[in-house]
């Protein structure tokens, strides 16, 4: 891991405490402030442009750059350095003058202060008219016009024909369009209420798309659908599966998924009544295996030993070479993933929720096919993933179905009956997810399984008022009955518990790792969609999490579209999930020596327990 | 201007002599010394990541930047610094170190010495074998690798899906292509030996082809043809009035000029035998229309007053951008322009001349429709163009003709008859260019034609042995009877008086600015492919040149190839180029309040002669 270093940030004209954050060396300053939530003044997002993010170092050293030269060269000796070029190579103590302009603000994600200011700027600028004493092009004239605004940008090549079209109308007023250092449009006349975003969550189930106003810094329509690779895999796995099949098979699962997001463009643009071409940016996460379909990437790698993605970091292209059809000339940003199997849309989970960032020490679960969990502080973090299988997701359980109308979501055994909350208003059909572990936590707290996941015969049960409910089906499979029709049979309770024993290994490694135990956690957060639903009692039953107090225990819901919204509405935001990997130290479970022995111990219920011992 | 800056170079470790130059403030030391001819060790190209530039700054001050600290730390008390990040400004003496590993040169362009250091570096790396405990993306392992090598790189998209592909083999060796700074391939095996790059002069009449290979240092094939946008109008003026139609017209040419370059792809492939995907990159070359036109701009802005271009800068795109099949992910690097009317061909001029670079005091034509001129030397240096108009390629001349079977293109009236040199083993038809310019020269200098140009009548002319060979055409019209039917008219002579006249002018403009007349001149210097065939001593007699003495008058052929060709055999020389702009000042002549005065005056046979007064 990189060395850590202690920056001390002192704010000045503020009524503030001092702020103190450790960051890997080689952080800017500017970019630890972030990772504190400390903002300093930017309009150029911290490319050494604007001169706006001075800083004055009170201890330690900063190296004197071109652009402190260029923007504070009469202050240079008093310790003044641009923060966002001034690297931390030893332990700092820096004075923060006070924001001059305090951008807009929002609580976005698990209660974040987000500041709003997209990596999209709009900029109305008068050019001069074009005149035989100025021996300047065109595009030196809006770029001239650009560095008065502090910001100094590239181009694709295909924006000259549009400004020459622009430009020829002579009239002086345009409006410049920068994504990031980059001028992707330049419009007549004042647009600059017209300038929108998108971020997507492209989940292997679902895909959602937010829209946002980047203008009003305000979410314009949102909307999901399932992601159109359903045909080819029900789960990653599956589709990894295909993917292997060949450059076809990868091609329906890449055009299949850009299909998907597009239909998305489509509906949020209807509803909001917003053009294409006025969205300039996306941002997009999703777990590592969608990001290489995505891009038409082999996810082979991933899929075999020893588990290696191609890419991980973040990815900046044209929006229009990954098919997708916002502004010609528009952006996608893909957040980094942490490693092969716990990816960008974990990424976006800890920034939505400040693991790894806050003092706090915090678990973050989130369960599908794959466990992934983020557990740490400010001090340190660590990722993992875990093989959980599809059973949360009602694969390979007799009665499992997805969370949809007549699931069994909820069971309540503890009053001598048998009751149930079933989605929709209808007989319950069979159980999804969350049912599955109500019904086995039930069955555990009335005893009718015991520790390692054995069932009761309606013998040995013998008394207890659930007995009866104990069946036998064919070849002596002892099962529970639900519901007429609804049953759990022990083979799905090993189903579960092979699943809930890797989730519990992956979290007693990372905890090991860190030195913790259950006492040590201040929360534990559930994550993704299936985990806002899961019943953080039945949870710590089973030891699918470590026995912390239950108001400890709280769903958080869709944090990875959160996450990505964020990034998209705020550049600081995206600058710390681009720098998280580098903070958050990526484990393989497979690559743990006793990981088989933690597996079979974490198949009780609930050894996790154990680690508060 | 930009304010110039002393530095002052001392090789160290070398019997050389100190080195002067005088360039912009801003400028890195690395690349001043380019300038100056004097090579600093780099294998990244001046991006500050090799670390091998360091020199020891001896007088000035550099500021330490981040690059330095990380490669030399331990020797930045002693003055050292990375010279690629190393800013001049002030003035300033450096210590260089001796080349250490000298690379291969050759002498090109008029005399150049050129080191053999392409854009294009194709590297041979050893990949770690993928394993659980190494968390590293593919794509790292393909980066790492390459920062050991000194180089820092980023990639396109699309690379991605090559990755997985070319790494699921899990053979160690791979090839890794860096084009300037960013990954375009990685192949099995090693590849280094195939490596080639195309420079393109694109002319309005022709374009010329040259497939190099980088790696050899050498040319493996050129090839020639017409530009197909021909059929769209014979000069530039002609291919701006159809262009300035609307966008079909503007595609029309466009598509016209990306088949041409095809075409010639096509055939230096297949007579060098190379494969189209084993060019990483294209070096292109033309005057500002036809760099608008391949890229689909549109050139109205340069066609109309006041004559500024869409863009001027060098472009750097990604060949497919442009149409251009090479690499699929090759690069296209437009050279930078002067200005509206003094292209990137007068660019590559400049470099492959050593004008603006020597202390020599020369003057640079290529004479055309426009008229080009870069007059200067390594203290100041300007450039301008001159609306010259069709006569110099046939047009508007009576019996004018390209320089095709049948052309005279040259005339001796001194021995009391007339010899001609005609194109070809054939009867002459009409006469080209530079059989215009020696028939009126000769005529002036047998004193059949006056000083304003006046064809004397064949009465006037009683007793001039050539006196019969003055015929009258219909309305009187006054003409010289060349050969049978070949004549050239008063009015063709008043043509060739206003074409030179303008150029002329230019002349004179660009060498009063400089406060030069022509006993300050070196050297006088014909470019273009039309400039080798003009006879020097008919130019100075007609002053279209200043009156120096004949032998300093120098026809250098086509230059602007040989100066795209420099640019994509060396990257120094190409960042001499690109920094060209901003050492030559561009003079607009129709900005010029006593053009009209300088241009009438120059109308006489030959009124440059007064510079030397």
């Amino acid at each position: 891991m990189t060395h850590k270093v202690q920056v001390t940030y002192l704010p000045v004209g503020e009524a503030r405490e001092p702020v103190m954050t450790r960051v890997p060396e080689g952080t800017t300053l500017f970019h630890a402030a972030h990772w504190a939530g400390l903002p300093i003044d930017s309009t150029c997002g911290g490319r050494g442009t604007c001169g706006k993010c001075g800083v004055r170092v009170a201890v330690g050293h900063a190296a004197r750059t071109l652009a402190d030269y260029r923007h504070l060269s009469e202050r240079l000796d008093e310790g003044w350095r641009l923060s966002c070029q001034a690297v931390v190579a030893e332990e700092m103590t820096v004075e923060v003058p006070r924001l001059l302009h305090p951008p807009r603000a929002a609580t976005m994600g698990v209660g974040r202060f987000v500041l709003l200011e997209p990596n999209v700027q709009k900029l109305m600028l008068e050019l001069p008219a074009p005149s035989v004493d100025d021996h300047r092009s065109r595009l030196q004239h809006v770029r001239d016009a650009l560095v008065e605004e502090g910001l100094e940008v590239t181009h694709d090549a295909d924006l000259l024909p549009r400004l020459a079209e622009v430009l020829s109308e002579d009239a002086p007023t345009v409006t410049a369009t920068v994504v990031g250092d980059r001028l992707v449009d330049v419009e007549p006349g004042d647009t600059r209420e017209r300038m929108f975003g998108v971020s997507f969550d492209l989940g292997t189930t679902t895909v959602v798309a937010t829209l946002v106003d980047l203008r009003a810094g305000a979410v314009s329509a949102v909307t999901s659908t399932i992601n159109h690779q359903a045909p080819y895999g029900a789960d990653v796995i599956a589709r990894m599966g295909h993917a292997m099949g060949g450059p076809d098979e990868r091609e329906q699962l890449r055009s299949a998924v850009v299909e998907t997001l597009n239909g998305l463009l489509d509906d949020v643009c209807a509803s909001a009544s917003v053009a294409r071409e006025d969205i300039y940016e996306a941002v997009l996460v999703g777990n590592a295996t969608m990001l290489h379909l995505l891009l038409g990437v082999d996810p082979t790698s991933i899929a075999l030993s020893p588990f290696v993605a191609t890419f991980v970091d973040p990815q900046d292209l044209r929006a229009s070479t990954a098919g997708l059809a916002i502004h010609p000339r528009g952006r996608l940003t893909l957040l980094p993933s942490f490693g092969a199997y716990v990816g960008a849309d974990i990424v976006a989970d800890v920034l939505a929720t400040g693991v790894a960032r806050d003092p706090e020490r915090r678990l973050l679960v989130d369960v599908g096919t794959n466990g992934e969990i983020v557990c740490g502080s400010e001090a340190r973090s660590v990722a993992t993933a875990a093989p959980a299988g599809p059973a949360f997701e009602g694969g390979q359980v007799r009665c499992g179905m997805r969370a949809t109308a007549g699931a069994i979501e909820g069971v309540d055994l503890e009053h001598g009956d048998v009751r149930l909350e079933v989605i929709g208003d209808v007989a319950p059909v069979g159980m999804c997810g969350s049912g599955l572990i109500d019904a086995v936590a039930q069955l555990r707290a009335v005893d009718l399984v015991d520790e390692t996941g054995a069932l009761l015969s309606r013998d040995d049960a013998a008394g207890h008022p659930l007995a009866e409910r104990i069946v036998e089906l064919e070849g002596g499979l002892k099962a529970f009955e639900l519901a007429p029709g609804v049953v759990l049979t022990q083979l799905d309770i090993r189903e579960l518990q092979s699943a809930k024993g890797a989730i519990a290994t992956g979290i007693e490694v990372a905890m090991d790792t860190l030195g913790w135990t259950a006492v040590d956690l201040d929360e534990v957060l559930l994550a993704g969609s299936f985990g806002s639903y899961i019943n953080p009692q039945s949870a710590r039953l089973l030891g699918l999490v470590p026995p912390v107090p239950v108001e400890r225990i709280k769903a958080v819901g869709n944090t990875a579209s959160e996450g990505a919204k964020m990034a998209l509405m705020s550049f600081r935001e995206r600058e710390v999930a681009f720098e998280l990997p580098s903070f958050v130290e990526y484990l393989e479970l497979s690559a743990q020596e006793d990981f088989n022995d933690r597996f079979i111990r974490n198949l009780r219920f609930p050894a996790l327990e154990m680690v508060a011992s």
